[in-house]
């Protein structure tokens, strides 16, 4: 009951000062280096979330928990589009993830919808991830390892459209370009009735994936989309910022039908 | 790995047709009646979700495993505003929810944050609820039986502003009419540097919280909000539906100051 | 310079008190009744604007001038979807409306759009208001009456797709369904190089009407939403409403390609 | 009936190409220089809008006529925040500004706004804008020479606090810091049962507003905002652009009390 406070090798740490912020995965024997001195990573290790470490110029920075929040927005690497924060907690209560669950993604991208869906369905519960590009399965591991999530995934280098090896999964997420293409597959693999979700940043896919779904018998299709809007944190001045994402993507849920 | 397929008493399943949909918390010897017959819960229990269940007139409906966007959207009863699943989603990824987590609630309200909250903090984790008024509290335990998510939520008939019983929080959630009255009390119990969330609904509570959250030396402080826009599901008219939700609430997070 | 303040016949005058607003075109002989009197017609005329009128059995009501927005939203009758004043007055801008142009619109629906394009073209402009359909003629007439602007519009009983009988026209406005199919038309009697907007509720339409804009040759297209999200004007409790208007069209824009 | 087609001296005209558009008020003796050479004035004065003038190096440029919303977004010179076509289309409609209305307008800024109201209250109407920066009044009447509308409005060098003028004002549109300073002055200068329209950037001001226009008698009172979202015009990857502005300003829209 409650986390566990010291810091250990293997977690990624949020270190800060009035001015910058850095998200660093400890690994012993290595150090980080600013223009404000060098930490060695075992001076954070062994303390605990909340303390202070101080570089060799007698600079401070806290050492912070980060959310993972932080870790998809600032923390892990990009190599594609990811599935933002605003729009992964939301699909995540669409497709009711929860402990033990058997959840099948396509594809991976960067990793960061696996850290958001992974956190949930562990420790029992695991996620075979079909990812048709090398380069994006390397940063992903690499994302997921910042996370402490890697064990509750297991990326497979394929093409979904290939056929997964696995079936009777509780539930699906599909970030693919055409995601209309495997709809049959998920219909043999993903329990009757299941929830499936997908992501696609365009009307005309929306469109095409909307057909196919009718088509193929799926049902409760419904699409949504997220607009996310910070305000400025001034008490005496507050207002929302002058800039903001007007688009990630547009969201598609359905149930997969009963396979009489 | 993957959930159990079979259906048992105490869950809560979405009985559905063409024309209707029900949420039903399956208990043995009670029934179900609707226009288009009985249904005794003992015909479901034993079943598999993806089934269809037949009532006494012959009438079918299938038995579907309700996602946590719909429990709280169209099961669970609300006697208060709820915390929509466009926002908790987003609240859980901001906060840093994960299994392990010793959360503090207040006030709990009809409990659908709890349930989103307690999905990701289980099965070792633990939320302490806070909530001073006896009719919520009722409720708000009716609902988590209904997520089967009672058992991680210990609820408090008592004001928060009175001090928890506890201390050393991993983060807080505060859905309160005055969050800024309780930011020394979470200076005490929530641990230093952890992330602390807020919903209120109008922008004179966020000036008012954001210059407590300052004052008291609060950082990372954030505001936000979430709109949520569905789409009517017809491919060839693709289109945001007529009326959508103008507001829930405004978002803040901020981090616990160190305790030096 | 400056309106005139005295109320005339042909005038639409707002009638309200604490709980009622009434949109009245006044007419010498007529009167109007509530549940709170009888006022003739005859006792607002030649009345100033801002004055009170007292009914029959006593009761108060204040004369007050409508505004455009007030007229488009609670005085004219709608047989169709109308053109909002969140978009209307926007297209206004986007289209150069100014003194003197010569404005082809189609179709007509209920004149909401007419109202805000006569208000602005006048004294010398014209516009010609193509529309197929009798029945929305006759409100949009009517409209136009209640906004004084109907001499400024000549409406035309027939479809654009027939070719209009005018042409050189400085600007166009297209609110049909199947807008892509008058573009040849815009082509052969819009001034080159001058812009014309179109309105539709669908993304499908949008993109079929992109498609054949780039392949015509028109220029400059831009496509564009706005979303209107009024507030409870309660200084102590701001916020916005609780139910919004989620969508009423996809604004297009372009501008006729050269006829060389 | 209909625009005259001839450019004139004075006019501002839009010279664009495949991958640059300038906007340029005509000056007999003036050029015109750009990387793809130097063109001379007085070869567009004369020519028709559609035309194409070409550069002493051979270039081509194509003359067209900007709309308002062309010249208030890239035309015109900004000195201070303006009110943008997304908010100034919709206030005009909000105000019910016709042709003939005197206005009362503070402060003036970059003019954006007057560009506007002139375009639609003139020709006899007038506009008197109050402006206590000697640098914005220079800026402003630049802009409105540039929209050939400075003789409709009228700058006085002053700040509305101090007291207009002029009084018996159809309608006022207030951008002033602590635009509840000049309610009073509104009601006596402006005709009773009038619109007046504020534009201010934070939630405190409109809380601010709000308490001093019901505490002075106001009526109709109403808080707006306009978010405005374009989309990338391709049409088989219909979608909106990436980043949009996520805020101006809230719009407060009141009638002015009877003096009794």
């Amino acid at each position: 009951m409650a986390l566990k406070e010291v810091v250990s090798e293997g977690d990624t740490v949020n270190l800060r000062d009035e001015e910058n912020s850095f998200y660093l995965l400890l690994k012993k024997g290595e150090t980080f280096t600013t223009h404000k001195g060098i930490i060695k990573h075992e001076d954070i290790i062994g303390r605990v979330f909340g303390d202070k470490v101080t570089t060799h110029k007698g600079h401070e920075y806290l050492i912070v928990r980060p959310t993972f929040y932080e870790l998809i927005m600032f923390g892990i690497k990009r190599k594609t589009q990811i599935v933002y924060p605003k729009d992964s907690g939301y699909i995540a209560l669409k497709l009711g993830l929860c402990p033990g669950m058997k959840v099948l993604e396509a594809g991976i991208g960067s990793g960061a919808m696996s850290i958001v869906m992974a956190n949930i369905i562990r420790p029992d519960g695991v996620i075979y991830a079909y990812e048709k590009e090398e380069r994006f399965i390397k940063i992903a591991i690499e994302n997921l390892r910042m996370a402490s999530l890697q064990e509750h995934v297991i990326i497979k280098h394929k093409d979904l459209l290939e056929g997964p090896d696995e079936e009777d999964f509780d539930v699906a997420f599909i970030d693919m370009r055409e995601p209309w293409e495997c709809l049959e597959i998920l219909k043999k693999v993903v329990k009757k009735t299941s929830p499936v979700g997908f992501i696609m940043p365009t009307t005309n896919q929306v469109t095409m994936l909307l057909k196919s779904l009718e088509e193929k018998g799926f049902f409760n299709i419904e699409v949504e989309e997220m607009i996310h809007r910070p305000y400025k944190p001034v008490p005496e001045r507050l207002r929302p910022v002058d800039k903001i994402s007007g688009h990630t993507g547009y969201l598609v849920f359905a149930r997969v039908p009963q396979r009489f």
